[in-house]
């Protein structure tokens, strides 16, 4: 499977990229608005991968945005919350209903307290994301509560979930499936992409927890 | 120390009441609004624990809210949300500088897709019991995100984290502690009450996760 991560040279994008490079035999399209710049940090993911894990052969290739979508079976909004409207309709014309589009980015405010959940005005980054993309196209919130530094660490074993929340079932599997195959990653079902807010709440959470309890850093979440 | 937990005789209430009471050498006071109820309510409590654990002497007595939250050093607001506010001004005057008020209820609305979040105007229900309590009573909140039914089972391992919140770090630290008596529980700082959104969010989530994912039920969380 082709899976791009649009705003791939940023933090959750290089680690999700390394992970699904190392972990998977899929192949990482990583777009950038800038082609040159995404070519750039695939060429370092790839150096990175191969000096965690020498002999694997990850696949990882730079594209502009459009075109990384374009090729791509799933398509990751790893962008900031800000960015995300203007990156579904840049490749709107690339996606189709073969295609999945994942949301992991979430809307935050921070003030001397910690950081509080922000969503827009449609509740959900998620459905935002669903609002702006073509009706057609499959919609599948997930990776929202990874910290992206531990991702990029391939020496740290995840142990985490992630929940995965949209209204097409089988694209929702597909997503599910492809989050489990990261090692450490267990992807779990929130429901339709109405719960999103409540998932997406848990990302300023867990940066609150790091923050006020001593010896957490880069913290996860496991449900049981 | 003396632990209230007004409508002692719901299922979070239940819950507490038994593990604080088997777990710990608090004294427990059980509250309701109706004096009779708290009595026969403790007494149950009683008997399943020495069911559970023969030959403790788990301390469990039953009075009106506002007797219990008079004798209490702690006090649990483990009612509705829609009972808070009510309940609070109902024991205002018992309370003071030495108390702790302490508030475990969230507000939520559930639709055929889930459950959803739905705080108060003051942004969560912990602030609301800021607003209304008394000025000098320290608020904190804790024990959202239990599932009740796994606190009533004594038997079942709880193996769970609940997430702390208030702006008296004195109060705060008393109440992490006295979470962190409970057998398999641990208490972790989310900050200021500022933060309680994202902490009470979880509990909806929680309900969501065991809804959708076979085999999950009575859905706790572990933060690492």
């Amino acid at each position: 499977m082709r899976i791009a991560l649009l705003g791939g040279t940023g933090d959750i994008g290089e680690g999700l990229a390394l992970r699904f490079a190392r972990d998977t035999d899929h192949e990482i399209l990583i777009g950038s608005r800038d082609p040159e710049k995404a070519r750039d940090a695939a060429d370092a993911y790839v150096q990175a991968i191969e000096s965690d894990c020498p002999g694997g052969e990850p696949t990882v290739k730079g594209f502009a945005n459009e075109m990384a979508a374009d090729r791509a079976d799933v398509v990751v909004l790893a962008v900031p919350p800000y960015h995300v409207g203007d990156t579904v309709e840049a490749v709107a014309e690339k996606l189709d209903a073969d295609s999945i589009l994942v949301s992991p980015a979430v809307g935050m405010k921070g003030d001397e307290d910690g950081l509080h959940y922000h969503p827009p005005g449609t509740g959900s980054v998620t459905a935002l994301v669903a609002q702006r993309a073509p009706d057609d196209v499959p919609i599948v919130g997930a990776f929202h509560n990874l910290a992206a530094a531990k991702l990029s660490n391939l020496e740290a074993d995840l142990d985490v979930d992630t929940l995965v929340v949209g209204d097409d079932a089988s694209a929702k599997e597909t997503v599910r499936r492809l989050a489990t195959e990261i090692d450490g990653l267990r992807a779990l079902d929130a429901g339709p992409i109405a719960n999103a807010p409540e998932v997406e709440s848990v990302t300023p959470l867990v940066i609150n927890v790091a923050r006020y309890n001593e010896d957490m850093r880069d913290v996860g979440v496991r449900f049981h």
